[in-house]
């Protein structure tokens, strides 16, 4: 099997690069990666211990950098990948940037959105589970390291 | 009836002050305070037309300048105004930032976030209708200016 070039595993593989980033970093390994017509526009990584900001999480700034790159604050062509289940407060910012697809990693069945209903767009379509194994092994390296 | 010091009341005038200057940009007009220790230490308004990014709601904005200020990502002892019950992100936001409060003047049935439930902090909280009608009135003026 071949990996697509264009396929959703291709770019959560990239978020999955940023969330690498975050751990290298010692903050939750969470990554993101915003694809317009293919094209990768805006990459982050979770910063909310290195900005102390609770609303840095990769998904806020991937957005900021999409909206910024683009001029325009809707991104209604736009896929969100990010390789964990998005919180309220990002799947609230996804709503409003009235994303065309988000497409999540790993569920977070404690603090992801989910258990609050479907908070994005009636527009936005969603996948879910890609490459979900990886992007969840993250996490747990991480906690384990906090364990220790 | 003198109006005290440190009421509510008086804060909601101040997140009103900002509401204000978002009206006179032409901005949805929402203005917040980040209150500690009955000191202001952080005043935002609605920015997402001129940043273009819908993640620049006021209380966002006030919530990473009193993080900002303190140093600290945390905001455990701080209450946060805003003149207009918060959307889903904004009160995802204030569950990360573990706000002792949150104070909000006018309701918001279609776009705030109490129709999903309390998405507050558990330990957070909450008093609404705090200058109501000062504060749904700005946004009665907003809007009936877009329809012209």
């Amino acid at each position: 099997m071949t990996l697509s070039l264009y396929s959703d595993e291709h770019y959560m593989r990239e978020a999955l690069k940023q969330a690498r980033y975050a751990l290298e970093e010692e903050e939750i390994p969470i990554g993101a990666v915003v694809v317009m017509d293919r094209q990768i526009i805006a990459r982050a990584y979770n910063q909310t211990e290195k900005l102390r900001d609770v609303t840095a999480h990769a998904e806020m700034l991937a957005l900021t950098a999409a909206a910024n790159h683009l001029g325009n604050k809707y991104l209604q062509d736009c896929t969100l990948y990010v390789t964990v289940e998005p919180c309220v407060m990002c799947a609230g910012a996804s709503f409003w940037a009235q994303l065309k697809r988000v497409v999540y990693g790993a569920p977070e069945d404690k603090r992801g959105y989910r258990r609050y209903g479907n908070l994005l767009h009636p527009r936005t379509e969603l996948a879910t589970g890609i490459m979900a194994l990886e992007c969840a092994a993250l996490m747990q390296e991480f906690f384990a390291r906090k364990r220790k």
